[in-house]
């Protein structure tokens, strides 16, 4: 079994790794993390957990989470990048679930993190862990930057229409909603069921955190320099990632040619199911689950090619992805433990 | 007091106007239809308007109808056209909140919305009833074609930048997002609670019948055919329609700027709000009342204006717009009866 | 004109104060304050009172305060009772729209609100602001008690029963439900939507500050202590309350009589709609509407009497209550700017 | 492995099962029947289940039913007792998730079902699926009447209190509250995203089919009639039902006591968890799974016990428990295939 480390356990990125490494058939969880509640029983924290295990969160320890074989930082911004030399030095492999090393630029991630960056030397062996992408390098990568749930869904959408120069890349639009679970279990009054029931409204449209990551996919893919546009949403509900995403195709395709390609492209992943062109992909029909769900459309008479790509941030977007790379690193079934049926309705 | 029969009330619209006229200072519904429901006290039907008032829906009578000031159509698409001309041979003026009466184009109505039209000459005559761009023909008008909700966000939001030549009018974004009420007060399985609840995805990505309604208001405005990609989403609530629309700068301006235009373009109207550059228009901010709320936004280094544009679609995009037609064709306060603040949270 | 004083303006109770207040034909707000949010203008923190009204928050002056007729305390508990005296010896008049007037018993009310009490000589002069049992003090009052939520739905829904002697005392049951905003607008992990929505489930069930509050009311109403038990739950939900009665009848009335003899008993309340036998008042029907509706059922068979009484939380329940006592305390028409019709859907 | 067919399967439970048997280790669905939907592929209706496999529904064939081992009926009240008396004569075992077979009492179910009953022979010969009231039944029958969501609930609460005679059985109250699934997946105005969602209200409240069923589950606990009063309610949320229990205790224990009581009595059970006194069971913390979780309170000076009983309808309250039963007829571990931890946030 491989012996697994959470650090930082007490949000839902960590609850909902715990919900996944539970039924896990090759991993075991002995270790989670928490300063704020050490001590604690964490089914007290989440009564989901209630006789599933008998785990406290406890004080995080170096030595205790160094005998581990993988660590998960479910953590704030800044916190692996503190931990991670000292893990890896003691032979653990880290996963981080936040932002640390997502970035290859440096100053780009401390212009939009507004931090210096604590172990700059480590950003080039991170290895950015969406399987999709990146297969063979997370295979043998020591330290996973875990993608953020917007640039999962945002860059399994615009993949194939980029790595096959479909599109102008100078001209992408991504308008992507997110349920209230993306901005994590933080007492927030604008994250208030009083002030998220029953609207919707943008946020951070001046720019946002995973705007520079998605560029920095959707370049590699193009082998150029993109021109991106990305507003979030937010949702009056909580489990579920939609983006829209719109391009200018550079060739004549139907959709139906388009969704051949996605097909193609996409052949023999797991976790990437394309739909008919045409078709809708719901939150609702990957929620619990690891899958994204695109499909790409058309309109009469326009050059536009519309993609919509759903995912439950959660799963696909943080914890899912995370035991995915895990699996892959350890040379395990790529799907192992993450099986579940989307919960629908 | 001006009087007022409602064709069709017992949708969502028709209580709207219900909601709005029995608090209108110059107005009194004398006359409300329903096939299936005459006979029925409309407070059985909707206990909201308990003690309001002791109207009952009754069969549609044209001479009963023809005796009213104006009648509101509440009614499906495909009602309106049926009776319009009698009611307007006998005097009363009409207002369609359904769609017979908003394209120009006959083929472009006929192949949108499937069916023949039964008075095609009417369609010169009717007043598209968006105050903000007709407010004169609006006052003049014996026959209002009421906007769609979408198209009512939309072409508000886009309005400035194309009536100024700010932006390419070849290339332009609408992703709009409403809740559950814009689809009727209809028994279709896919509007369950248990389907539209915790979900997001966009419908007719193919195209949707207010595309080409929105076309015809932008070309108008823009003075040429312009490129439109329109796609709608349903959201996970009751009220409000969002619309992020993205294009591409013509001329190198600063949000700043463009507010500033926005604020010109809108000076004196009294249901449209430009927020401050960046700011973030939330639908809750206008439920219940009759406003647009507007920001405009540019990302650094983009040439891509993005316009947020909400609204209620039961207010603004229906009835209460509705009521703002009949205030400026029988001379009113263009205000009167829709004063009512927002209902928040 | 009125002039009205609001403290503590940042809650949902003080911008619902302002909603209604901003339509009230004989009242003008003079002065709103927020020790936290001084200077910032209040259309900036409530978006949907854009362009009503330009007043910034400010710091509480006693002196400015203490020129208004009427303050209304918007505070958490026992920031009332610190003011009050200063504030009537000003010459206002106050309306507390927290707890710290609500219990006649002053041991009661300290070991429930955990503090010592400021002005204990007040709470003899304060008058219970439940216009509907008590108009006639509340008329000449000078400091209001504004009733709790749960309080005024309970209340109401059982008043008729123990007045007449209907139904054993010693046996009643409230099972009552309130949407979140009833919490107030607080950063709490256990408000936000990702723990709220989608869920359900009672809280405090070991005992409720509105519970001692509840049984004062009923016991005055009987005659005599009651037995009661009160159990609060947490709708997915912003608005509304309702709350399902049980209690035994000790006469055998069915509930047409029952219906009948509830009718009488709200004779002439503008505020209170009794609805027919078995029928089920729904939150929307009243959602922000100063109205309780009540129905009245008794199952086939049992001795047992069904009442549900629905409110919305933050208008009959909080600020609509707190205008309609100040309508009475000022001679005016007792429903003066409380005749919006529920928003429904 | 164990040869499923699943009748009716296009609404909720329908979906349900297949979610559940998909993932079970003993058994596999040969067999989907809908008159309406045959022909079409299960994964097109229920996009959650794309790529899972690959049936289509088909029409009702006796045979090819007759060839299962055991037959779940997930259809409307009264189809199930049309077609068990063939499968069994068959071979086939039979669960009905519907309500055929559900009261004991011929006259009464004709009462409240509204039609003859098709074969009254077969009422003795049917086993109330509760596993936790009738395990040896269970183990042996051939027919399983699958309870109903609510009694589930309700039943599992009060047992341990009526069956060791601890509380007045002539006084029981339950207050039940559902999401809109379990009123299936039924085109009904009253179902609608904008008639369920952001309000709340008792249904059914001078009656529920489901009374007597949790009548007679409560009279065979108690060993004598008893005097329920039960009111359902609809939440505006999709998965979960809360009841909270009310009676009169008549021998004097805490609510520490009490759950003692509990644990001794449910000791062992898979799928029942007694939470600590005062703790509030979130219908969240049992989504998706087949748990049942209940707390017992008592209020100071009150002789009224309150249970607290939370399921997830579709699971516990309809599929979970249909294979829980159908493990026991079958001789498999209760537990197979349904060990998922609920879905939580």
């Amino acid at each position: 079994m491989i012996k697994v480390g959470i650090v930082g356990g007490t949000g839902y990125t960590g609850a909902e790794l715990l919900r996944i490494l539970l039924r896990h058939p090759r991993a075991s969880v002995a270790v989670i993390t928490s300063r704020g509640e050490a001590g604690t029983a964490v089914s007290d924290l989440f009564p989901h957990l209630r006789g599933q295990f008998d785990l406290c969160f406890s004080e995080p320890d170096p030595v205790q989470l160094g005998a581990c074989d993988v660590v998960f930082f479910a953590t704030p911004n800044g916190t692996a990048m503190g931990q991670a030399p000292d893990l890896l030095a003691r032979g653990a492999r880290v996963v981080d679930l936040a932002a640390d090393f997502r970035l290859q630029d440096l100053a780009q991630w401390e212009a939009w993190y507004g931090m210096p960056h604590a172990c700059p030397h480590l950003l080039a062996d991170a290895v950015y862990g969406l399987p999709e992408l990146h297969r063979d390098a997370v295979r043998s990568a020591r330290l996973i930057a875990n993608p953020g749930c917007y640039p999962t869904a945002v860059t399994l959408g615009f993949a194939p229409l980029l790595a096959r120069g479909l599109v102008d890349p100078g001209w992408l639009i991504a308008d992507a909603k997110s349920g209230a679970s993306g901005a994590g279990r933080k007492a927030e009054t604008g994250l208030l069921m009083a002030e998220v029931g029953e609207g919707f409204k943008a946020y951070a449209v001046k720019g946002h955190r995973h705007a520079p990551e998605i560029g920095q996919n959707l370049a590699r893919l193009a082998g150029r320099p993109v021109g991106l546009t990305f507003v979030p949403h937010l949702l009056p509900m909580i489990r579920g990632i939609e983006a829209t995403l719109y391009a200018r195709l550079s060739v004549d395709l139907t959709d139906a040619d388009l969704t051949d390609l996605y097909r193609q492209h996409y052949l023999g992943e797991a976790f990437v199911d394309v739909m008919p062109a045409g078709a809708n992909p719901d939150t609702r029909s990957v929620r619990g689950s690891n899958l994204c769900r695109i499909a790409v459309t058309r309109q009469a008479g326009s050059d536009v090619v519309i993609v919509q790509s759903v995912i439950d941030n959660l799963v696909k977007g943080a914890a899912g992805q995370a035991v995915q790379n895990m699996n892959l690193m350890f040379g395990l079934d790529e799907a192992a433990g993450l099986g579940a049926i989307a919960l629908l309705p």
